[in-house]
């Protein structure tokens, strides 16, 4: 099994545990690295023994790359993708592909021409936890499904200049838990309609909202309620309920540590794990793996074009419903 | 203290509980006892040495009676809580007090002119973990709330009879959700969403629905949701969740026992408990409590007129949102 | 099914949960009910509309009493018992019925010859939690028993007017537990030890000790621990894991509530159960019931003579092993 | 900071951890690696870019070599703790150091002697639930300490081959749980007593035992009980228990997952993590940074040479207490 030469765009938040996972996967090496930051990059080249790329698109191309992870800010993600593909590299991205569905459908497209693998990070479908409630779900251990709430509050709330270049809360969180939503339910929406408010000053004055209630009404009666915050005061609070006939699903948050304090005062466990770097570390690592099991032609593409441009939808359709007052289909 | 006389409509879902608390309050005493069915009104009346009225009404009127307990079917609530304020009796009804606002405004304005308590019957207001987190929101320390999120799933499904009269599951179920969510919120809401789905092909043939997800927005940006449904595998589940800038409340199940099995399939615990008679045992009581003192003047009714006025409009509004596929405010 | 008549023997502790049993329990009625303090005998005579004895041996074998509830100081146990058998009268007593093993037996085979069932009260066996434990595990749920553990800490600390007559903490808790050890191994074991300190000095001037630590060793191999405590800052601690070839079964301790806090400072639940009338409600209440089917000749006595002996002679080898600091066997 | 390089002997189960840290640690490089299989050796040499050493000593001894970490089998550690000391060779060792105590004396007085740091891998002071329980314990969170309780069931049972040459279930596992319980105790037991039995034919077969009860009687009347078992169906159990006059301090088990199942059949979790390596992950590369930080002088060694002769000797008390049947006073 031979080494994967990767080439890593973008060292902020996603990149550095993208980084953490290439440093202890066998199989994949890094080859290139590249960051607005210089100094960063340089830092991480000379730890890592790898070469510090001057821009973006002549990391991609280098010679012994032979896949590209893709961490750099929202925007200029569809820009880099299409390079990257255009190179012949297969492609693990950071969402959105785009902002318009028409990016993203042009993404796909052009990575089915030739013939590479595209992967978008819907990271949540690799950790373990969430993977079983799935896989539960769909194997009918709680029957007809009936009802599903997902739920995802940020700690801590990301800086302002990250919001501003989100494309706002529904496109960058909550299409997260849409994207989990649908694929329990194994369709899209007919109905979304969503309430959303802003208690964090600084996101409202970006014209974002930080607080949001959906509801959402599938084919054949199966409904869900999805609710996100921009910061929650315990940790990062991620779970989900799938609700059928033969009983419910969850996944409970992770406490920090197995440590537990009984006192007059009651019987106190850790808050949740602090953000997603801790609790999706074995998630970033699965998809990675994934990833490389894709390049070397082991594994199909899990994510689909079809399932990223229904997410992108629905998400679509829920801030429509919510600057618009009525519940609407998502144009799926 | 002397004792408080005490004649108790209805001895069936809700009737038998109020009977069990009453045998055992001291500052109670049972002193006659109507239903239908006659052989086991008579056999309760032989138990507790108290007189089988033969009719409501009867009852309601007699000699020895301080207060009157009405927990007959739905549809008979509106005349025999008249009926018992116009013989100067406090009463302690179960919900609704009618099917329409105006029927809950009349008997409110008939017990202000007697000059008599009415306490209607939101026993989950005298839970203990309810009455915790309602109290722990309004003492701010979860600060600034943003979300409320209220389930209840019943076990068993009542019976079609039951559901017949039932005034829908918005009217029947919701509203207790509703109550609680209003009260934590200390306001009506000024939008509400509903979807609602049949799984259970008897009540989608009586045209009530058994699964049902609710949006509400609150002044201020307070938001909501609640989910209900009339079927949960694992037992009766009745869960909230009150999220605030400084953190979240939550009110848990109880499962049946305290037992733990932990074996190579898991770690399990007993399901919920059956249902409400033993999840609410002690909230009946001190809702029977309380009674027993707002009776004796030495505390003012806890749930109030405008309270139950607006849990009403609120599950009407819900209703019609659903119905016409459209959010509502509710005529509050 | 007629009415079994009751005379109650001590209004303090453990007899108040009696009374709140006997007031709620259709079957049995109050008829004669005894404590030294008079005033409070009286009061409850009143509100219960029974009578107040003069003295215990004369509430015994008043007329209208089918059964008596034995729940007087521990050094008053044995003559009472014994007067309420000779009297013909089924006894339902708090332990110890003696503080020799001559005196359990005594009162064993005079109820034998009256015919009448004596049932002692080791309410643990009553409880639910417990209760399915047992059963699953000597149902073989868990495979092949290796190791028990159990544990009792005392909330609040008892009086040190208590603590004198109690025979020591050896009798008066551990012996709960060495019952349930030993009930669910169905055996004695060969060989006990323990270790015992004081930290509460009113407990340590009186000659007792607040802090156990026994080890069993039982025929097989299978082992346990037991250790005990007089005083738990988080409320009343009742737990027991029994582990085995196929897994372990616990009881867990109950929240006061069902309410949640979680915030920066972690989640928070409340504490346990104050003490045992709250934890152990039901098991009193269930203990009462089976006692009344035992007087009605309905079911046999579950707490026999040999298994009550066996209780206080493990609890005995204990004591002596942690003043010898030795091992014992104990005399069974 | 200039990368350590690092010596690492041995590949089997506590080496393959030791790698996998020691792949992703910033800071040390991996520059010889030896095990007796040259061809598992030769891959991970491979697979990383560094040396495969012909034998052990020879690894330790090559140049570029900074550092040894030392996972071989229990009865060469002795040898190659000193072969290494001897180099002048910071040393971390899987524990024991050797199978008297004079072995374990030796080597921290080479250590001593040489100035170099010897680090002992009790890795559970290294986990982040038993560290925090250890600080709040000794900050006084839960006033005076009166009982402790740990227990270690190890799944799956280790190979016979393994067994055989471990030193037995008292010096391989339970000297982890005294480690602890004296850390906490911040003393040595006055006496220790132990019940042990075999219910693993193979391990009663090679003479050791594979389920142990211990009791523990600490300066100022702190008691303690230990439990360890070779077989916990449910996953490994490692669970520690610190009770005193202000509360209880607890570590529990980790769910492989964090998914919940709720049925008829009740609410279940997945069973703990498998076993040590996913258990004991974060607190291995803990362990591994401290060893770094000690190397480079930063930070003193935080397992002293009294501690670990202290848990050593405790070990061999409860072990001869068992096989003698009496309590016995560590030599400490």
């Amino acid at each position: 099994m031979s080494e994967i030469g990767i080439a890593l765009l973008g060292l902020g938040r996603a990149g550095s545990f993208h980084l953490a996972s290439l440093r202890s996967l066998p199989g994949a090496r890094l080859r290139q690295v590249y960051d607005p930051d210089a100094a960063k990059a340089e830092r991480v080249a000379r730890e890592t023994g790898c070469h510090r790329a001057r821009d973006a698109k002549q990391a991609v191309t280098a010679a012994g790359v032979d896949a590209v992870v893709i961490a750099t800010p929202t925007l200029t993600h569809h820009g880099l993708v299409l390079a990257a593909l255009e190179a012949g590299r297969p492609v693990l991205s950071e969402k959105p592909l785009g902002v318009r569905p028409e990016e993203i459908d042009q993404c796909f497209e052009r990575a089915r021409e030739e013939g590479v693998p595209l992967l978008v990070a819907f990271q949540r479908r690799f950790d373990p936890s969430f993977a079983a409630v799935l896989e539960a779900a769909h194997a009918g251990e709680m029957g007809q499904l009936q009802f599903i709430r997902s739920v995802s509050r940020d700690n801590p709330v990301p800086g302002i200049d990250y919001i501003r270049t989100s494309c706002g809360i529904f496109h960058d969180c909550a299409v997260h838990d849409l994207d989990m939503v649908c694929q329990i339910a194994e369709a899209a929406p007919e109905e979304v309609f969503a309430f959303a408010s802003s208690f964090i000053p600084e996101i409202g004055a970006v014209g974002d909202v930080d607080n949001v209630a959906i509801a959402l009404r599938f084919p054949g009666g199966l409904l869900a309620t999805i609710d996100v915050n921009r910061k929650s005061a315990y940790g990062y609070d991620q779970r989900l309920e799938v609700f059928g006939s033969g009983g419910m699903l969850q996944v409970e948050n992770r406490p920090r540590t197995l440590a537990v304090r009984a006192s007059e005062a009651g019987i106190a466990r850790p808050p949740a794990d602090h953000s997603f770097p801790t609790r999706y570390r074995d998630a970033y690592r699965a998809e990675l793996e994934c990833f490389l099991d894709c390049v070397r032609g082991k594994r199909a593409v899990p994510i689909t074009h079809e399932q990223v441009r229904r997410s992108h939808a629905v998400a679509e359709a829920a801030e429509r419903s919510f600057r618009e007052g009525r519940p609407l289909a998502p144009d799926v």
